[in-house]
């Protein structure tokens, strides 16, 4: 079985409670190893109130910390950190296939002095490449052009060339399935009427599909129509320019089941799709629906790159 | 019966279709006056192959156009602007209760020479008055604060004082309910790390609220989030930053049956919110559901007006 190494986020939040209830169903799919301390397994499962599960493997680093459920603070941000950090050198090292990741706290990470603003930024960083940032399930996976950045300094950042290597970087992972490509302005820009950033668009798509030799992409669709049930059907790959473009569409679509997926980097990494939900932690009511789906996605990645 | 002003769109387009395929059951619930030659009825129902519905009244107004399935043209393109036309007067002599349009062709428009960009633009002329457009259906409207302009002009365009009144404009429609009221940026700017509009846009939101004397205003929410089911049983009612914030997410979710209503004028209007559909029209497959709703939402806002 598939060896996953999985950073257990948060101690604060649902991480550690989804991680104790799937347990039984993920190890019947694949071997994972809990980047964590076994004494703080043992101590989610006694604020939980129930057993802890047979036959976790763990693999910790540095020192153990104290469950505050709900809180922010500097000690779970930190050891969210070094879970992260462990499971990358897993991988690194060749004893996982496949890094999950459950969520971090950024106010927590800020306190305990980690400069990046999250997972994917840290991979990126790391790993010197320029991760793309997919999310979804297996009926629709949006893939962001550009990511965490202001509302105001989107539109400059779409140019030609720069959406061109976007393109060629995810074309690989779409199976030679079309793949919709956003417009950026209402309707489209409606032939220039709304903005003209569509022909750059337009322009990186002809190059993209010419140098490939197929019609990988397809586009720019026209954004509040490109997610109706008709377009939908005939695609399952979205790259949207910006954040909320497709991931408002694609949460109020498939909310609980979304899981987040870094491509274009050395090592498969998938994560769930929400974060540490604090006012909900240790409660037990946790959906662990995008986790199931997080581990899945991992396996079947892995599978593609063996191919 | 109420009366209602019925504007028929671009003759080249599916409305007539949806108006010949939808009268029997319109006229149980309202008296419609149809903004159109009876000709062209007979002529679209000949397009049609079908019998002409008995008893439709019909205001005429110019000159009769041919009618030719698909095509953009300035004749159709005029014809519709009369009829849209036709039907504000009747609104505005009181000879009707309230004006339903269907699409018209902006391309068609612009080559009759008519200059507006569409149907709100022009009421919004005409009335002098800052008409809101809202879209969407009894389970979920959006109105928007900003509409067709480039996605780059997006920004500047929040500010406090006009976000404000705004919200005043818009709060009788909202039978005091709570408005959810979307942020700008991603994370609604994850306390000004993303962008920092959601200050002004939280300044017009309680400056609203205290001028209202009640909490009619939420926000500013997250936009990736603020679809999802759990707020969307939370509220009816949506004010999104720009078009496709709101606009993606509600057509992914209920494309068929949505409307467009336009608040803050002097006359009841509601429309389709669908396009002509070159593509499928005179082939009897068009939709009219998007259609009945809105003349039931003309319906219930005259009674809200005249209570």
């Amino acid at each position: 079985m598939k060896k996953i190494a999985i950073s257990i986020g948060d101690p604060n939040g649902v991480g550690l409670e989804i991680i104790l209830n799937s347990h039984a169903e993920i190890s019947k799919i694949c071997e994972p190893i809990y980047c964590v301390h076994h004494t703080l397994l043992e101590r989610a499962a006694q604020i939980l109130r129930q057993e802890l599960p047979k036959g976790m493997r763990t693999y910790p680093s540095g020192e153990v910390c104290f469950i505050r459920p709900g809180k922010v603070d500097r000690e779970s941000g930190h050891y969210s950190y070094r879970s992260f950090l462990s499971a990358i050198e897993l991988c690194e090292h060749k004893e996982a296939d496949a890094l999950v990741t459950l969520p971090i706290h950024k106010e927590a990470w800020s306190l305990a002095g980690i400069e990046h603003k999250g997972h994917t930024d840290m991979l990126r960083e790391r790993f010197k490449q320029d991760a793309i940032m997919m999310l979804g399930c297996e009926r629709m996976y949006v893939a962001l052009f550009t990511e965490h950045i202001p509302l105001k300094e989107v539109a400059a950042r779409v140019d030609t060339h720069s959406l061109y290597d976007f393109l060629m970087a995810f074309a690989p992972n779409a199976n030679r399935e079309s793949v919709a490509v956003l417009g950026l302005n209402p309707h489209a820009g409606d032939n220039g009427v709304l903005g003209n950033e569509e022909r750059m668009i337009e322009e990186a798509i002809s190059h993209a599909n010419r140098m490939l030799g197929y019609n990988a992409f397809v586009g720019p669709m026209v954004p509040d129509i490109a997610f109706t049930p008709r377009v939908r059907e005939k695609y399952r790959y979205f790259i949207a320019m910006y954040h909320d473009q497709g991931l408002a569409p694609l949460k109020a679509l498939y909310f609980d089941e979304g899981i987040n997926v870094s491509l274009n980097l050395p090592i498969v990494r998938t994560s769930v799709d929400h974060g540490t939900a604090f006012d909900i932690a240790y409660k037990n009511i946790a959906s662990n629906l995008s986790y199931l789906n997080a581990i899945k996605s991992a396996l079947a990645q892995i599978d593609k790159r063996n191919l």
